[in-house]
């Protein structure tokens, strides 16, 4: 069943030995959430802990890490935080995927896997929902709950950058820092610093970019060498293709990757201006408006590659007449 | 003399034929500013126009651009926003520097330059006082007036990331956010969107980086060729520096440029556990905490300087014992 704040609240002050899960791969906010879950029912006098991640990094580790629960501690009511389904839960938690009693969760597409289920889509970050149930636990707002939410608030919507931002992400953030919580240093380490290897493969992107069309479509290559130089994950490809559309005038940023298996990756970025899926549609890809990607098979090289997806980026200006 | 709030409020609503200042180069909060009360004193019922600003950018141009005084506009009231002296006024506006009813600014420093003076240092930028004057005035929040409110918040604290954000900054934010304004587009203009000049400046940091006291110190070189090549102006130079100190683990980045006139300028940047003016002034420089220069003269090489500066940096952390 879904449920409102106030019986999500509810819920958790009838309930005791709190056990929280967050999701694989955790970001800022699944790991804000249960930090600040965790914290908040503990000063509401209840025993909480978290279900260890095995995949926490070291940079959310602080929140995290010193409330995992003891080997042989007997939950007696299980709370997930931004975990959008039951395959999202670790492995290790896959005994629990059943016996969720509290969902809290803002993905659209929880099926309301939970007994009890708040799930809120319009919520730019989790964490915004974790505030709510806290100040109606009637939780008092301090420092400590202020740096989970923050990281939590602050990671999910680019530092209030994204269109997800809304009025209430601003609110929790203005409570936050009403505490005293100093904003400057943990936003420097939550969006500032960048890996060597990722400003590496900036460098690449930079030095081989081309530029078409009037200067409104660039092009960047990714060679199978200078990939394996660096050491590029494929984390790291995915989040760097917006790197072409950054420069000023550029509508439609394609960056292309020579895959380990041979075939060719065009990842395509583009402005308000530009249907990115138009372009990939037609190399046989697809994708939303202003992000799409298309796999160019084995025996496709690099250069071919390019001649094509600059053909359809050329096709599609030339079709919507811009 | 200083007035509050309700004070300047009460001062604009007897007043008429009001003229707004902005400074100059004039960025996000002065144009947001000027922006945002035009239209506001409009809507209470004023006849209000902007002083026109030569150094104007397209970037801010659709905030001000279209609130520019006709020739021969004679004004009753004068108001200066955002700026924190006469000497920041455009040349154009000396007539006037001695002449401004109303000053509304945020700069610690400001000499209080006018008849009334309502100058708020705590606030992470001077939108956030104009938004209160608006509030104090009656005038309904629109959409209109959001986008240079939101603008002139966003920009004078890096998007909400900056220490200077406030309780009161996020709040603004969220009164803009309220009125319908996506808040996401207007942001990949205002933070994304790069120069293909800065880019390609990006990436000669990055060529030249070399690290030292175990990877906590990286260096950068910025020769004459290159910057002449990419055709860098001291504006690109300024804010670059701050690129080595991103890289993860390195707590002092230390940026040498070649000036035209033979000099070469360090740039240090630094975490919270070194001290930049320590590094600086051991090179006849100085600085703050965490950010810091000195130029050696005509006749010392890159090299030289390099090799200067590099043990100014060990001798800190030697000092420091870190």
């Amino acid at each position: 069943m879904t449920v409102t704040v106030q019986e999500a609240a509810e819920a958790l002050r009838g309930a005791d030995h709190i056990l929280i899960f967050t999701h694989r791969r955790p970001d800022g906010d699944t790991t804000g959430c249960a930090g600040a879950l965790c914290r908040g029912l503990r000063a509401a006098g209840k025993t909480a802990y978290l279900f260890p991640n095995p995949d926490l990094t070291p940079r959310y580790a602080p929140l995290n890490a010193p409330l995992v629960m003891p080997e042989g501690f007997a939950p007696g009511f299980l709370v997930s935080t931004d975990v959008a389904d039951t395959n999202m839960l670790p492995d290790s938690a896959a005994g629990f995927a059943d016996k969720i009693d509290l969902v809290i969760d803002h993905h659209r597409s929880n099926p309301m896997f939970g007994a009890r289920n708040l799930v809120r889509p319009e919520a730019g970050a989790c964490a915004e929902v974790i505030y709510d149930i806290l100040m109606a636990l009637g939780v008092p707002m301090t420092r400590e709950l202020a740096e989970p939410l923050y990281v939590g608030v602050s990671t999910d919507t680019g530092c209030f950058k994204f269109s997800n931002t809304t009025v209430h992400t601003h609110e929790v953030a203005a409570a936050c820092l009403a505490t005293g919580l100093d904003c400057g240093e943990l936003n420097r380490t939550l969006f500032e610093v960048k890996s060597w290897r990722r400003l590496q493969m900036e460098q690449i992107i930079i030095e081989t970019m081309e530029f078409y069309h009037d200067r409104k479509i660039a092009v960047a290559l990714l060679r199978r060498a200078d990939l394996d130089r660096v050491g590029a994950t494929e984390d790291d490809l995915d989040s760097i293709s917006a790197l072409p559309r950054m420069v000023e005038g550029v509508q439609a940023g394609l960056t292309l990757t020579e895959n380990k298996n041979g075939t060719v990756r065009c990842s395509v970025r583009t402005t308000k201006e530009v249907d990115a899926s138009a372009i990939c549609r037609r190399c046989g890809g697809g994708g939303h408006l202003r992000a799409g990607g298309a796999t160019f098979p084995a025996g496709v090289s690099l250069d071919e590659a390019k001649r094509r997806v600059l053909a359809a980026a050329e096709d599609a200006y030339n079709e919507s007449g811009l």
